[in-house]
């Protein structure tokens, strides 16, 4: 039997594949061995998955093998689910066999949240996976096709979209997109579809600059998309949804943006959890623990005005970086380094072209945030695997 | 008022099409009023439908534009539906109007015959219009983005083809081809798919050469197509199908391609049919009618061996030609001439480059069969459309 420290990831998301990358590179050899456990072998990318969920790209240009990624002579990959994390044994169940940890990272990403609004669980898509995008682009075409089987269906060219945060813009921008195809492929009169973005809030993107909100808004009304600020869905069924306003939009197609929870195994692992996320120290770990770390959606960070950080692709990277780190230095006996979030700024997509985004203290909007969101996109495909990964996934046009 | 012959044409069929053309060259100017009514404004081609309705092709392959074969100086178009044919009052209602006729083509082609088999009329597709083969592919597609979001349901992967005549088989061979796309873009093993073909009568392709028949079924098995010959569909539900031996296929897909009959509207019009064809006489007109043509599927005509032809596209083209001859023989008071069906041959596309075929009595099969399926679908467009029409639809690959 080995002796030597046992490091198992949970999840290869953002934070997950950052802090893999980040051991591989940092640990010598047989100083601990380093197992990553995922649901997929792929690695995808959260902040693209709006455009193959609305079918203006590829579900392969978010996504990539993991074993593209990860030196399987350094790390060993294993493709399962997690059903339990069992702090006390230092072991994590997967459904088909156990690992034991002496280190964990807990990287398993969030998962949506519903608020109790009754009917969204079970009648409200989620752009959460590969899985779940696909099911959504499928979704949404075949509406159109049965559209015009029976043209007394309006409901059908009726689209929802709950939420008009970051991901329920960026999706709805695509969907505007994508409509006049369909409408084109299907025979269909663009002016029959509707686009319905729902936000309960008193402003879309809640914390983004004024300015462009108002920006965002006049590009997504002129593709023809219905905003409903500061108006809640009431419930969802089968028919459509209820809004609070006791309006009712007929529809077969709701799509769900509005909110992100930490993991349910988080809760059940006895960690102190708000919402699934549990509050860490300054090194990334979980309450009253030494070796287990919590990172991404999981994790919760407060800023320096007592307010928790937004769960972001970039917050999860930086402390996949810092999180490698700090248990290199516990293997080596070295002082851990506390994690220090660096903004780099927020891009928000607007479809085709278009685009928003606070920089610093400098916005853009139009053409040369859109250029931005390329290139933010293109720096991630090359921090995870290089030249050869922005050739052959990066979008340039 | 103009006391000029009016001639209406109902449908843009293959026998519309090439009676509408044959008389927009052959009369003279004012010679008589030629108004061609049909459901869309393109004409498709049926014979072709299986590729899109498994997906293989674009749906824009398979039609044009009405005003694209026809001299809109020379003949009315009208988008419209046909409700009624008013033999004694010589008027066609029309769902948002009427037309008077002084001669009348119907060409109003067929509807597939479910043979009164328990809930195929509800839960079993058709191929037989633009407007169903997109709902075929996109419903076959949904299958397995759904499979992915609930891997507990395998019968989404079920897909049964009832009939293996001229339409199943074609269609099954195509579905072959696509289902390794399928499963490559979802994730999911092939090993998992199952496609059946389902066929009452004692031998697939019934009326074809053995030799030819047992070829095909080779080349479909070898593609994974499970073949269950000389078994009835005793009954079809939400679940699947149940067949003759109590077996019962589970599935969420069933493409119903067993039978044609002719146009029910034949029928209410008071024409005597059999199953909505109608014997029609040697110059292609309905019993006791001078003037009235019915041609393509709802025409029955006998060969020299006393039985009824098959309704095909070949067929319908010819009498078109000789229809559109013998309206403007009786406009002039000339002699009509008898109609003869010139059989061509007969190719029967089994997926990429394969196929069947006869032609006068040679057999082809393979690659050289496949040829001739595009030379065939070439000369089509050809005839129709010219060399420019060859360039824009054809497939030559």
């Amino acid at each position: 039997m080995s002796s030597i420290p046992k490091i198992v990831i949970l999840g290869a998301g953002y934070g997950g594949i950052l802090t893999a990358q980040k051991l591989q590179k940092e640990l010598n050899y047989n100083e601990a061995d380093v197992t990553l456990v995922n649901r997929h072998d792929y690695h995808y990318f959260t902040t693209h998955l709006h455009m193959p969920a609305a079918g203006t790209d590829s579900v392969d240009h978010s996504r990539v093998a993991i074993s593209r990624l990860i030196d399987e002579f350094k790390i060993d990959l294993v493709k399962s689910n997690v059903q339990d994390i069992r702090l006390f044994d230092k072991k994590v169940i997967l459904e088909d066999g156990t690992l034991s940890f002496d280190y964990l990272i807990v990287a398993l990403g969030g998962e949506p949240e519903s608020f109790g609004i009754p009917g969204l669980d079970n009648y409200a898509f989620t752009i959460r996976s590969i899985n779940s995008v696909r099911l959504i682009r499928q979704h949404i075409e075949y509406q159109f096709a049965q559209y015009k089987g029976d043209e007394s269906r309006k409901d059908r060219l009726n689209f929802v979209v709950g939420g008009a945060g970051f991901s329920g813009i960026e999706f709805v921008a695509e969907l505007a997109d994508r409509i006049p195809l369909l409408c084109r492929e299907y025979d269909v009169d663009p002016a029959l579809v509707h686009i319905y973005n729902i936000e309960a809030a008193p402003t879309a993107l809640p914390g983004f600059d004024a300015e462009l909100v108002e920006y965002a808004m006049d590009v997504l009304k002129k593709k023809g998309v219905t905003f409903k600020i500061g108006t809640a869905i009431k419930e969802c069924t089968e028919k459509g949804v209820l809004l609070a306003t006791d309006e009712l939009i007929k529809t077969a197609t709701v799509v769900w943006t509005g909110g992100i929870r930490g993991n349910r195994l988080v809760e059940a692992a006895g960690f102190e959890a708000m919402r699934g996320r549990v509050k860490i120290d300054e090194y990334l770990r979980a309450p009253n623990q030494e070796q287990i770390f919590i990172i991404g959606d999981n994790s919760l960070m407060l800023n320096s005005e007592g307010r928790p950080y937004p769960p972001t692709a970039q917050m999860a990277m930086q402390q996949g970086i810092c999180c490698a780190q700090n248990i290199v230095a516990l293997i080596r006996g070295q002082q851990l380094k506390p994690f220090h979030f660096s903004h780099k700024g927020t891009v928000a997509s607007l479809g085709k072209g278009e685009a928003i985004a606070v920089v610093g203290h400098k916005k853009y909007m139009g053409w040369k945030a859109a250029q931005l969101k390329k290139l933010v996109d293109l720096r991630y495909l090359f921090t995870i695997g290089g030249i050869t990964l922005v050739l052959r996934k990066g979008r340039f046009l």
